[in-house]
């Protein structure tokens, strides 16, 4: 079923500039988890391919953003394909968190979590990274695995990546589910140019100069823009896009994709109000599901 | 093993506003390709979750990048999961082709067939993709497939995903590899903020100017920049990078992802400048393979 050499293991040649490379270090691999955190869990096979789940199951260290969550990852793929180790006896490390400033926590820390320039503590951060790294170097290869979807897109890990460059430790990313590029085909806006652009402000006059901002963004660079939100604000964030955004700027939202209860729809923001008047953002929008918002002006 | 109502099946549910939509129309489901057009076929089961395969099995009309390459697809699945209807009973046609222009002909194609807005090319392209949508009217489902990857997302088929939702279509993207996303996580660049801008310039002194200019917003946003080439001209690109690029910059290649001889590389120009004292460029990037790059200022 699983085992190194099997017909479904994507295996990968050394980089170029392998002279720099050990042959005997580890790989770190980037595995993508689904797209259900916080919703009903869904079937592995509507989202990752068997070979993920053979990958998942073979390695032994781990790190990953949340310690829990990985934990429930891995009993889900022991459901399908058999760990090549007890559960109990794998290294699971999470990775390093920068320290909580002032600001949105969960917020600030995913978007701190990506930035591995500048101030000190992004240098504490890439030491504590190569720590983690440490049994590749070893020889073990090393998971890397996030709450949901990819990880190091839109979610922390970048910083942990950009250290495995540069200790010439290979890096591998294993095919998986994108909420974002799901609700990029799914909008019908423009897929040859685009950007990701996080999360918006809060405050309600910031929001609307950064709507504003992004729509002049898209329109001078025929660029869709993406952003996100965390579920409990989704209503709020689209109710301040009925009130900023210009009556002929195309807006997308995706929720829950790939889940049963998941959809995508694309209209003007004219079209979009009217639908409104028979029903509030927070009907449409769901609380705790999340969400993907496209704009192109 | 298929049929409507597996447990592998991600169903829908209508999309708000199905006032609008007549409940006995059949969906646009986006279904993603491997990554290997051109190489050595991969194992479906490499790249694809099983309830893709499904889903592929199961749709008789289809709206395709090409058509040849989509019949390859679909055998490749009955090998798995067999075909509900024999391949030749299928219905598969060809996404609206605008007509060619000036300029390099597939670069502009498909970046053309991204783009709904203005001309009246784009008015008769949307006339074809309502004509192409025809059996979802008619409560038949509508797989929309591409040559790799995810539709619409670089490549074609935005046009039609866009009539979709303005019919009342409901829109389905199945979950798959995005070589975009792929290379992104792999990069241990921003992944927070990103930008895929397409295809650089090919002339010379434009690509330059072009290259400095990403230089500047990925500086000014912090956002990393993403971009393509055609396999052939990949070790030009790669060569101009090096010329033009600050030292400090730091460039990511990702070729040939999820493929045996896949790799994927960070470093800084000036550590890529010292490696190609060693190696031409094309020795390090062979003309047959895809190649995302990305760089972060």
């Amino acid at each position: 079923m699983s085992g190194h050499g099997s017909a479904g293991e994507p295996a990968s040649a050394p980089p170029p500039g392998a002279a720099a490379t050990n042959t005997t270090r580890g790989r770190l691999v980037l595995v993508p988890n689904t797209l259900d955190l916080g919703a009903t869990p869904q079937d592995l096979a509507a989202v990752l391919p068997p070979a993920v789940l053979q990958w998942a199951a073979r390695l032994q260290h781990w790190i990953v953003e949340d310690a829990k969550s990985a934990r429930a990852f891995l009993k889900r793929v022991h459901e399908v394909v058999p760990l090549q180790a007890p559960l109990q006896a794998l290294s699971i490390v999470e990775l390093p968190r920068p320290a909580k400033g002032a600001g949105g926590a969960k917020t600030t820390t995913r978007a701190a979590a990506g930035h591995a320039t500048g101030s000190t503590g992004a240098a504490a951060a890439s030491q504590q990274a190569a720590h983690c790294l440490a049994p590749a170097l070893a020889g073990h290869d090393i998971g890397l695995l996030s709450e949901a979807g990819l990880p190091a897109v839109a979610d922390p890990g970048a910083a942990v990546v950009a250290v495995a460059h540069t200790l010439g430790v290979p890096v591998l990313a294993l095919p998986g589910p994108s909420s974002l590029m799901l609700a990029l085909a799914a909008s019908g806006l423009d897929g040859q140019s685009f950007a990701f652009v996080g999360y918006l402000p809060q405050e309600a006059g910031a929001r609307r100069e950064r709507i504003h901002e992004l729509e002049v963004t898209s329109r001078r660079g025929r660029q869709t823009q993406i952003f996100i939100e965390t579920p409990y604000r989704n209503a709020a964030l689209f109710a301040a896009l009925l009130d900023s955004a210009a009556p002929t700027t195309r807006l997308s939202i995706s929720v829950a994709l790939t889940l049963p209860e998941g959809w995508s729809r694309t209209a003007t923001i004219a079209h979009w109000r009217a639908e409104v008047h028979r029903a509030a953002p927070a009907a449409l929008l769901p609380d705790r599901l999340p969400a993907v918002f496209l704009l192109q002006a």
